[in-house]
């Protein structure tokens, strides 16, 4: 795949995301991971917070690259040249909306491809809301966030809690 | 089928609701398109526009009929003397709901059926959120909706985006 | 609906398929039960025994006929000028499969439609094949099918087990 | 099982949640049911009246006890030594979530494991949100709702069209 | 759970059994392993293989018996007073088919009823039948089973592949 | 991707799977067409035939081999230097049985990965299967597949019949 996208709201990134883009990045010639900006979600860390959180987690990756953006999928895809989104699939649910998604996103753009790429077990029934509710009361994240991040989740959680 | 009932939102209605409205008329004596006004959602369209709009595109089928309705279609369907609810299949999470409403309405009232039509695969991943989702950010809606319904949306949406 | 057909293996015909014949005959001008000869299966019925079980169960319905066929389904509709296909919902994989069959059938026939009814809450996990297996174990299986036929059930399971 | 916890919202409690609690009740040495008091919601019924109305409904099961909780439910289940969350399923969608809590609650706790039930077919597209849907629109729930929960319903919604 | 029985073919037993088997030995007073003689399939192990494998492996479960049976579930159960069925659950197509056993079960004897314990994460898509897939063409199945169980498939194989 | 291998029965190749080479092409710097000669059933034409046919088909596009294979994917995978698996999904059923094999061929063998396409919705109903049991009786099969490879199932199907 030359040049391929892995969108998200990453809101916080996980165990589960970094697993799928460490493997992403192995099919990849070039892989660019879209924080998406979604105006109408509040969300625990802003757009800035969420790219600078993703750099540092591939800093080590070295065909990786870390943008935000707005709007829809493919008028980003096009902006970058890139040809083929990438998902992970945890579950029945998300299959449907993905395919959704990807069946849509082809109709207005058929040069754009979708790929699903599944959710290693260990992580398949991990999401970033499940995280941020247990964290909201004190339940320990470590087992699916990575350390600097889940040291990120707290504060902003104890933040949260003084500003009512 | 004496007289049928295929209630919706429609906000707007897509090219996939038109597929099922046609064929659900061939099936039928008499249909009665059902433009569901709840209050507790704020649609793009206020139910007199789609009325008007759903008038406009079943204009040459001669035993259809559009009205709007508050309240459980149940009372509707009674208030109109008709027996069988007609209603589109999607996918999985489509399907769970829809049995769920059917079910219900049929332990409420037994007298009622619901008849389901599967999707044209054409349209088989549409849904009016979508659209409106692709024409808030510009996107090209004249795959999803007829001509004279996507000149709507647009209007609609660069109003609203005035009006912030 | 003009002429429709509920078309299965009946084999035998349970308390599901008669709450399917029943509604479906109240919403056609003509339902005809199609009565699938495959030969590619050994079934405990004869299809000519399933004709008549049929005949019997439905001598009440006025506008309905039991008819039996082979080959292919969009053939036995067209020879007998219908135009629409019956079908119950069960749960997930019937809905898969159907949704799949429907669809085909449409692309070589677009001028046949395809209508499911959700099965009675009742009978939603009843099938032929559940019915046979526990009548081979001799468990009770008055809860599932109409009394006559639960009887030549019985007798053709100690028939086939007198001739091993 | 030596203690079980039946968490939910129960707002209100269902003949569908009642069948589950007496089968419950049936297969532990000590059940909890424990009522979800989630500030995010704005429930129909008070945490104190979702208590209340639950105690009246298990009063003859003697291994029955109903408290309130906020929180992370592996939190609740350790403060009461219980071992064993019991949860109905009724639907796809359902299994999906279900499944995803088990699995979190699992690794955030792996001395507390998850059982599920199957919801009575009779109750088996039961909600409690369908139920207050209805009810708003003065339909009947007679069928749903054990006769002192119905009650308390039409009350609680004829003061709120009051208070507007 | 007073007397629980968990059914299966176990041919053979997979780790994700023997998970299974220790959860419902903590939540039962007595667990029953009914392994399932099922003429019309070929197994690889005999059904008294089978048992003394499964009476190797929970050895160490004081409250643990294993048995064979034929026929019915519910016949078993019944003659050995059992009253909860327990299931493990995959994934979808495993759901489906399971309600439909659960609530035919339920119709036959409602005195019996059917729990479902989540299938541990890392053993989630693990069957018998690839498990016997794998061994065939000589792959490596040490994930999958104890080693005593996958020292007994691969003799099985060999021997099956001289006999041609 | 550097080297991928697309594996099935293609028996016969349909419109789908074309679909899916070649996009698959598009997205890899080598694929490998990898056809399954499956002992245990008996496919209407032989590996050689199935292997020849897709030569024809994709013989327009320069990075595509077709090699028929034996035993377990994985086995094929590393003896030609592959990492990456390419599947079409259709439906749930699919995806369910798509999961379970990409998750144990994960286990085996960590450093193959496997992506996913989704088929075109035009053919995301079609199988192998299907165009088997219409062509046996005389259906039209010309949309679903390419007209070479209709040609050669129509002749396969009047052989069979002739040799009874």
């Amino acid at each position: 795949m030359r040049k391929a996208v892995y969108p998200g709201s990453f809101d916080p990134v996980t165990l589960g995301h970094l697993d799928i883009i460490e493997r992403s990045a192995r099919m990849s010639d070039w892989l660019i991971i879209g924080v998406l900006n979604n105006n109408s979600k509040t969300p625990l860390f802003s757009v800035e917070e969420r790219v600078n959180m993703l750099k540092k987690m591939t800093s080590h990756l070295p065909n990786v690259e870390v943008k935000s953006f707005g709007g829809l999928l493919i008028d980003f895809m096009r902006a970058n040249g890139a040809d083929v989104v990438i998902r992970g699939l945890r579950a029945i649910t998300d299959f449907e909306y993905e395919l959704q998604m990807a069946q849509t996103n082809r109709v207005m753009a058929p040069e754009i491809d979708t790929v699903f790429l599944t959710t290693n077990l260990k992580y398949s029934y991990l999401s970033s809301s499940i995280v941020k509710e247990i964290a909201y009361y004190d339940g320990d994240i470590s087992e699916f966030l990575a350390p600097e991040i889940a040291e990120c989740v707290r504060e902003k959680m104890s933040e949260r809690k003084k500003n009512g």
